[in-house]
């Protein structure tokens, strides 16, 4: 069966950004208006928060002379050594969740502008949704070209949040354990994810969401990869775990139905084969890489036992 | 030299939680009317952020008739089956870093005690911080047993934060890279670390941040554990990588001073020796467990080579 090699294989959405985030450009006001006024400084087009794709890029617009530093984010300074920014919006009104344009972006436009993409919109979506101060209720401003908002009222400083999300494959003697969320595409199946809560670590927070989730105690939990994700801005943290046993206790509130799939089921999902047993996230998500992953060690102990 | 073999070493500070976080108890009004009012229900008793210890084990109360749920967290259940819970603090004041005392108590109490008192310094802090809503500034109201806030003026609903540190050993030719921040104590060093940003991974993070503060590109990031740091709510991801060449560049703004150290040293160091080129972090920071860690390897390349 022919297979593409797995280092070949192109990483998950929003990964591999090659923008140098030159943060002593942040915190340094005089160079931070050199790189607002530089001739080869661009803007990041957003419609809302939603991407605009022009033959094949990101469209990047000049700045003109006219717009105010503070209305906007520094993201960094391309291989091409062009400040790169993005404005700040206004009212984004309600659609804040992702789109099929935002969703669909990945496969239009190069993997690190899909990157650059998702870095804008966690940023754009966290000033608009953290316009006054969690401490003292007064209005915030942005400082740190964009990377951090100070409340002059009680001088709280706050930075974008980053959310920590566990996402897992518990296996069981060959299987692997999927699950569905109320209203996900028909057939649709993913690896079981939730929240990192404080006081917890990687390895016990997946334990826990697997239990909670469907009943299944893990041990042995391995990290494989990790991947921001810009609906708002979770960092998508991947691993694999051994399930005690087989038995399912699904909780109907999180999850709507699961089962335990073999390798030639996960095989033949990533294929996109109409007859798998289940429809696979789809490759910009880490869950595809995950079950990539989880494949490729299958085959590889396979081939040694 | 006799160690410790390494599978018996206590974890890091505040892992190994022992409560059952009972999801389904938080978001179900009564079962969280009736775990509060168990009589076997207990407070946590907090002074201020600080821990209280009592005869080797955290300060645990009976919760009186009078007080509110509203003004608790449900932190979980605990083995013996007790509903445990901390109130939520008045006016913390100003007094919101680490003391004395919460660092401390690692050595005082057990493990999952210490963990314990972990999430709950998260979360107090996390409400004392949020009391108004950062999408309108409306006073907010804790729900769902103190996991969430919830503003009536605009249904925005937040959750406890938890920010992605990345902490990280690069190696070169058998030694690794150690720097000190201002203001730490005479001849402390250790791992460089810093903040995930938005739209990056666990890996890209680790490369930027030891190019940030060192002047030194890295590659072949391996994650090798996690752990919750509740000052005020991070979750550390301990990692090691190679460097392309041991040339540093710092930047002073975040580094004081870094070297290059070796096994010999890094041993030394952990063993407490007075004569070790540096002083270690405290075992309750996962930065000495990293180190270990890398000795290990070290070891184990040594007695293989
Ligand atoms: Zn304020
Ligand atoms: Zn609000």
């Amino acid at each position: 069966m022919h297979e593409t090699p797995r280092a070949d294989r192109t990483p998950p959405g929003f990964v591999g950004g090659t923008l140098d985030r030159v943060d002593h450009v942040r915190t340094n006001p005089a160079l931070l208006a050199e790189a607002f006024a530089d001739s080869s400084a661009r803007r990041l087009v957003l419609d809302g928060l939603d991407p605009v794709e022009a033959d094949g890029h990101l469209l990047l617009e000049p700045i003109n002379r006219q717009a105010l530093l503070a209305d906007h984010v520094l993201l960094g300074v391309d291989p091409e050594q062009r400040p790169i920014f993005v404005r700040l919006a206004g009212d984004l009104g309600g659609n804040l969740g992702p789109t099929p344009r935002s969703r669909g972006i990945a496969g239009l436009i190069p993997a690190e502008e899909v990157a650059l993409y998702g870095t804008a919109r966690s940023l754009v979506h966290w000033h608009a949704r953290h316009r006054f101060c969690a401490v003292c209720g007064a209005a915030t401003q942005p400082v740190k070209a964009g990377w951090s908002r100070r409340c002059d009222a009680c001088a709280a400083e706050h930075f974008p949040r980053t959310d920590p999300v566990v996402i897992m494959l518990a296996q069981h003697h060959g299987r692997v354990l999927l699950g569905r969320q109320h209203g996900w595409p028909q057939g649709r199946y993913s690896a079981l994810a939730g929240f990192v809560e404080p006081g917890e670590t990687i390895e016990e927070a997946v334990a826990r969401e697997t239990f909670e989730e469907a009943g299944v105690r893990v041990r042995a939990v391995r990290y494989v990869m990790s991947q921001p994700w810009p609906f708002p801005s979770s960092l998508m943290i991947a691993c694999l775990a051994e399930a005690e046993d087989d038995a399912l206790r699904l909780d109907p509130t999180e999850i709507e139905a699961a089962f335990w799939c073999d390798a030639d089921g996960v095989r033949a999902a990533l294929a996109g084969d109409p007859d798998a047993p289940f429809l696979a996230p789809p490759p910009m998500a880490v869950a595809w890489h995950l079950l990539d992953h989880w494949l490729g060690e299958v085959v590889t102990a396979d081939a040694s036992a």
